[in-house]
């Protein structure tokens, strides 16, 4: 088995747990050589092509593959920059990655809102001020379960993360400009929601065991992906009962109850296709009951929590907006 | 808890295990309208904008996913039609994809080599005759791990079918003839060889408890993709011992070693993509050792077993083929 130094074995297909984010990088750069290459010598998963466009720039603790590193292609990321496993990346990687994409009309840097990518990505975007690279940032904090959950003052940013990349890169390969593309991640922030719900916690390589423990019968709503606590745990209740759950939490959570909505749900990396149909199944047949109008749907693992069983639901309030042009535009990246 | 007739509770995200291809089946489709849809009172789902062309009908018993409802779509399947959870479809259900998919031109069917499924295929295509449907099929045995398997006589057809819709796929759309297209699978057939290792069996909801049983730190080589035995179990290796162990047993069946390369690396539902990824970069390692081009890659959830933990190896020999063109077009498919 696999040995960690503890001496501590784990079932994971793995071989150094310390080197798994190395491994992992290499094997996906040489499975997709026709649309990524790594910066050499870094952390940085950056797009062949480099194209005359603001550069979108994201990134974060490994383990929630396929983000970012599958969201980099002509469309959405210019470049994305790992962490180790559920560890913020640091600011000479992140600076290395800005400087990959920039083509001289500055970078925006996606950030999942935790304390240490917050941080991280802060002081690289003071290390590209001295290059003279232009820098804004978008902070996504999409989960509504909680506020101020462990590494993370204010909301987490989680599966909302993907259609920032998705909405914002369509709009910078069509030529927006960087305070455009800031002013445009903002809103789709204000205007995604995301809840999610754990059957299984994920276990860290370099760990070695569940980071938290649930019941054999027993779910928690609300956890983060990176298995922060939620805010219930209850018994297993069968998929309509989940879905009713997240989807009145969420809607409860916008003023205006969206007319037309995009719907989002994320497989966290354990859970089978089969079961998230079922899932989004019975979430459409809530949001008909409710008079929303869904225009826009995904169904599948985007941003994972390693092993971790469950999913998460996200809903983005299209309502006078563009966006669902974005969201279905053609894009050239490993994962969407 | 979802709950079983005998009382049995299970912990996935469902409703009536009973009812849970229905509802999966309803919400694939109503998440993705633009691309397919169900054909009315029926298990088949087939694309939107039927061409002129052979139509290529696969299918077989769900709890694969996205096999095969996730490779219906321009350049690659007509229609796909789903049995209950690892049981095949029937010949009724078979005969409308068949008639769903023709437009005068015939049909291919696509079939992995279960004794049911190769057994309703092939009543369904008698009963097409009697519709004037000119019908072929191509039996898929491209998992090298054992003969005569639980189910099957003969190999079984398990993650290499996705590459033999993709390729026949690619051909039926640019113009090739019901003859044509038979002999092009039953070549590619020949040409691609799986084989998987299991690290936790799958659970089949009806049943409520894992196919099979593994120790908490063994495995075992060339499980099937309904839990069929292997031929070997072992304790957890690291990565690159398993990878060793699967390339060589696929090399080993070439009687020419290929000059050019696909490899596809195939998670089983339950196996963070994260692994994948290091076993990918330990099998191209291996592959480059033994002198084998490697033209083209794939990696993530095609032929799943539920929440199978685990993961499967494909090549295809593409040596002296145009066949990596074909891997590498642009289809429009949930899945591909």
């Amino acid at each position: 088995m696999p040995e960690r130094k503890d001496g501590n074995k784990l079932k994971k297909i793995m071989n150094d747990p310390s080197n798994i984010v190395e491994e992992m990088l290499e094997g996906l750069v040489k499975s997709y050589p026709e649309l990524v290459h790594r910066v050499e010598s870094s952390r940085v998963v950056a797009k062949n092509q480099k194209a005359e466009q603001v550069g979108l720039v994201s990134g974060g603790g490994s383990g929630h593959e396929p983000s970012h590193a599958g969201f980099v292609g002509e469309g959405m990321l210019s470049a994305a920059v790992l962490g180790d496993v559920f560890t913020s990346p640091t600011p000479d990687q992140i600076q290395t990655a800005i400087k990959e994409a920039d083509s001289g009309k500055g970078v925006l840097l996606i950030v999942k809102n935790y304390t240490g990518d917050a941080l991280n990505f802060d002081m690289a975007k003071e290390l590209a001020a001295m290059d003279d690279i232009e820098v804004e940032s978008v902070i996504v904090d999409d989960d509504i379960a909680v506020e101020n959950s462990t590494y993370t003052a204010g909301k987490r940013g989680v599966a909302g993360t993907v259609l920032v990349h998705k909405i914002v890169g369509d709009a910078a390969r069509n030529g927006a400009s960087l305070a455009e593309l800031k002013e445009l991640g903002e809103k789709v922030v204000q205007a995604t929601k995301t809840i999610g719900v754990a059957l299984r916690a994920a276990t860290v390589p370099e760990v070695g065991k569940p980071g938290f423990e649930l019941g054999e019968d027993e779910i928690e709503y609300g956890v983060g992906i990176h298995g922060e606590p939620g805010y219930r745990r209850e018994k297993m209740q069968p998929s309509k009962v989940l879905a009713k759950e997240l989807v009145t939490k969420i809607l409860d959570d916008y003023s205006n109850l969206p007319k037309e909505a995009g719907v989002f749900v994320n497989g966290m990396g354990g859970t089978p296709l089969m079961e998230q149909f079922v899932f989004m199944n019975d979430v459409l047949a809530l949001l008909e009951e409710r008079g929303v109008n869904v225009v826009f749907r995904k169904v599948g693992n985007f941003m994972t929590s390693l092993d971790m069983q469950g999913l998460s639901l996200t809903l983005i309030d299209l309502t006078e907006t563009q966006w669902k042009d974005s969201l279905e535009s053609n894009v050239q990246t490993i994962s969407w």
